[in-house]
């Protein structure tokens, strides 16, 4: 194993890690047990990547191809971003598991220093036809989209490419006040990005 | 306890054990192990925090205040964040506790899906004098502040009043074609935010 391929592994459990977080919030607060079940899909795959990562590591420890220092600490990043996948998988399971989840609780993630929100778009919106790559959505607006909803196809953590088009819903993150631009946006409302 | 302050609690623990992954990763990326503290400490508040709701939640209940069912959402949820939080700590922990951490590891931090980064304020840039409300970083430029330096003092998670002074060092987290901008704009090279 070449040590950037570990690292890229690394790497990998944290941004996982990070958007299943965001995806199990979402779940709770839009009531959505299709993105709850993504976040256990996830969680299974970072176990994985973690299992072969210590292997691998281990292994080329061993082949003196990697400092036992260097190993250590991949290892205890990959277990930091591991054990954030299984709290992500816990918030998941509230939504997954509860029959009604508290109304204030929905309130009270509403009001968290980063909002989580839902938008459609509309016919009428400057996204339509248009990439995320090309929209630079996320320093245009400051809000990130951590899902979306195409047909009835689900697309998780979306890249550069990701077309957006009429009818598909977003879920994205981002400060509180960008919130209602990203909103009129969807909506055609605006088209000033 | 009314419902609400365990709501508030539950909303505390989740957006401070955001902050402490975001602060750990910084403490990396930055060599920085003053931000690692503060994620030690960070963390010491977070387990009193859940000490208390659990106790707080679990007297509720006896009294009829709280549901059963309501309570173990709210621990469950505090749970989650209070994992996050030990996983922060470990990050911070990488930070603290090793000799030197291996340039790989560093380079493939700033390969994330969202970017962290640190800027310093000249005198001419826009920012002076004016408190992250007023600037709206977050909707215009979709980088949020995790936490500055102004003079000897830190401050941790920044909120609206905070203002922005000549020679401050700001650390951000944001999507990676913003980070430029941020800079341009610290560095007084664009006033235009």
């Amino acid at each position: 194993m070449k040590n950037a391929s570990a690292e890229e592994v690394v790497l990998e459990i944290k941004d996982k890690s990070e958007l299943m977080v965001d995806l199990a919030y979402s779940s709770l607060l839009y009531n959505n047990k299709t993105i709850a079940e993504e976040v256990y899909d996830l969680e299974n795959l970072i176990d994985e990547l973690y299992e072969k990562l210590q292997r691998d590591t281990l292994e080329a420890v061993a082949k003196q191809e990697l400092p036992p220092n260097s190993a250590l600490t991949i290892i205890k990043l990959a277990k930091a971003g591991e054990e954030i996948a299984d709290a992500a998988q816990e918030i998941a399971d509230v939504q997954l598991r509860d029959v009604e989840l508290h109304p204030i609780i929905t309130m009270s993630l509403k009001e968290s220093d980063e909002v989580l929100t839902r938008v459609f778009i509309k016919n009428e919106s400057v996204f339509c036809g248009k990439t995320l790559g090309e929209l630079k959505l996320g320093s245009e607006t400051g809000m990130t989209i951590i899902a979306m909803r195409h047909q009835n196809r689900w697309l998780y953590g979306p890249n550069k490419n990701t077309r957006i088009d009429p009818e598909d819903i977003l879920f994205a993150k981002g400060p509180e006040d960008a919130e209602k631009h990203l909103q009129e946006l969807a909506e055609g409302k605006t088209q000033e990005i």
